[in-house]
């Protein structure tokens, strides 16, 4: 084979936005709806967390194309709480209106509490916090997947690793945490196992419930969870947060997965939004957050470690660089992505 | 030395409520005070959790002879918001308090958030998240606790193990996550050094930060978080929804700790609660948590594991069982306790 060679290709966030407008809208959906949709994914992009950023188009889509959805429904709604039927739309749009609800309720009564059933994948749970972020309230997210994770115990995944996030608002940036489960996520054993490279240790179980390094007996296997029976229990929470209270027709057992596009996911979130400015003044608030974010990074360092980060930090260092400088997609992305709009009738992302 | 005899005694939970009672009157609580503390110690040792049950009583008592509190004070409130400053009163006063209120809000508006600071250690963070769950809520409990865990790459602890708490009603009993965020307590460690037993790997770093088995090298070292930066992670969004909110005077780099009497600890807590029936029926909710348990509890199992649990299965069993059977405390903390009461001159426990 030789030498593989593999170039990058860099795109605005203007560009990319631009661009998966038009593949969306051959997908049915409206400007609003394709607003919602690449506000999340190129978000994602900025942030640097490319594997739910825009190559995601290509499952939205089809799925949009092969699996039936219809309007968007309020089952029930009081003061604060909601109850939303996202009748198999696209994640983003179910999440985002979702959010943007308890948001509105928080603002009239303080709090507010969304349960969506209906939904599909939806990307990063961080987006939908951060929205309550730019309203300066705490915004929750947590969200039902395929999947992924065995009982502790157990040997067969029926739960998922269900994703979930806390944000508040920060004097510099905002803190957020954004996490799955698992000590790491199925795409890093993948990538382990073609390059054949080990696992560290702790990563992986085999399929009898056993540690392992082997990057293909962890593929038939099993992911750890964090803290072993507690990454299981926050699963398990999440779940029943996003699937039991909105009453869904699947628990993460059941969730498909965002591949499978002929099929509705069944997908579930929640999302909570309290309002800080109701509770205490919002500048001395970031000024004590700032004041600890500087404690905790003036700490004594590990050998080898040149800065600790806050979380969320890191991915919002990445976006103020990617506004100016760039989104970066591989050769493998861009090629994926144009060989898909190129099917529905798009012009490629220029190869420049 | 020859064999240490080690006897246990067993107690009803009315007995060491009783007993209990007599003490904390004689540090100047009222009847109702009283009642609020020993609901949440007896709680704790009826789940199995002894060592935050009525062992804590020294440390609170010493507390309130010693720090002085006053009226807890309610700072600031909105229609479903609530900031209280807890004035130094025993955790689980202070906790109790702010749990209740936020229930109530979300009896009238569906949800409620409870900020506290000025507070002290509150014994387990379940107690509070099934308060909610009695009325038929969801229960969210945060807490900050005096530092213990480095910021991921650093070798200073200056963040809490905050542990924290969801509680969803069950169909034949609650699902409760309650958990800090170290794979073990320093209390494991301690355990360990005394019996001079190897830690199992992962569990704690050295001083320098890397991973050690020897149980004095990590007692000078620090708890290895679970997922490691995901762990701190959890930890410091805990901490600001508990501090920041709260505006409290300390995040958990400044809590004093729990033995520390002479001082208010300044911990600091959050709770949530929203009413589910408000959202779906109720009955339909527990039937779907059932199916799911049912799914979760019949999966394959490892070798060697009897039986998969859900969150909070095995302490409810516990409870089930020494709300017959009675409260088993060892030899040494009875004498603990009775040392404890005879300088306050309250008759010590019997020992039969």
């Amino acid at each position: 084979m030789g030498n593989v060679q593999i170039n990058n290709y860099t795109y605005s966030h203007h560009e990319l936005k631009d661009w998966g407008n038009k593949v969306l809208l051959k997908c049915g959906l409206n400007e609003e709806e394709c607003e919602y949709i690449l506000d999340v994914l190129i978000h994602s992009n900025l942030r640097g967390v490319d594997t739910h950023g825009i190559i995601r188009i290509i499952d939205y889509a089809n799925r949009l194309i092969k699996s039936p959805r219809s309007k968007i429904d309020i089952v029930n709604e009081t003061q604060t709480l909601t109850v939303i039927d996202g009748k198999n739309n696209p994640g983003p749009i179910c999440a985002s209106y979702a959010m943007k609800i308890a948001i509105k309720k928080a603002r009239h009564f303080g709090c507010g509490v969304s349960s969506v059933r209906g939904s599909n994948h939806f990307s990063t749970a961080a987006y939908y916090s951060l929205l309550a972020v730019e309203q300066e309230m705490v915004g929750i997210t947590m969200s039902s997947s395929s999947p992924r994770i065995a009982p502790w115990g157990g040997l067969d995944a029926v739960i998922g690793n269900n994703p979930w996030s806390i944000a508040v608002p920060g004097y510099d940036f905002p803190i957020v945490l954004d996490m799955a489960n698992t000590i790491v996520a199925m795409g890093k054993i993948r990538t382990c196992m073609r390059e054949g490279k080990p696992l560290e240790p702790g990563w992986a179980m085999d399929s009898q419930g056993n540690p392992t390094t082997d990057a293909t007996e962890a593929f038939n296997g099993l992911l750890v969870p964090i803290g072993n029976y507690k990454g299981v229990g926050i699963s398990i929470m999440v779940d029943l947060l996003s699937s039991a209270i909105s009453q869904s027709i699947a628990f993460s057992n059941e969730v498909k997965r965002v591949e499978d596009s002929e099929h509705p996911q069944n997908g579930s979130h929640i999302f909570i939004a309290f309002n800080i400015s109701d509770m205490v003044d919002i500048t001395l608030f970031k000024e004590s957050i700032a004041k600890y974010t500087k404690t905790i990074k003036s700490v004594r360092r590990k050998e080898g470690c040149n800065e600790i980060f806050m979380p969320g930090e890191i991915e919002w260092r990445t976006e103020c660089d990617r506004r100016k400088s760039g989104i970066v997609l591989s050769d493998k992305a861009v090629s994926q992505l144009n060989n898909f709009a190129t099917q529905l009738g798009v012009s490629p992302l220029p190869i420049v």
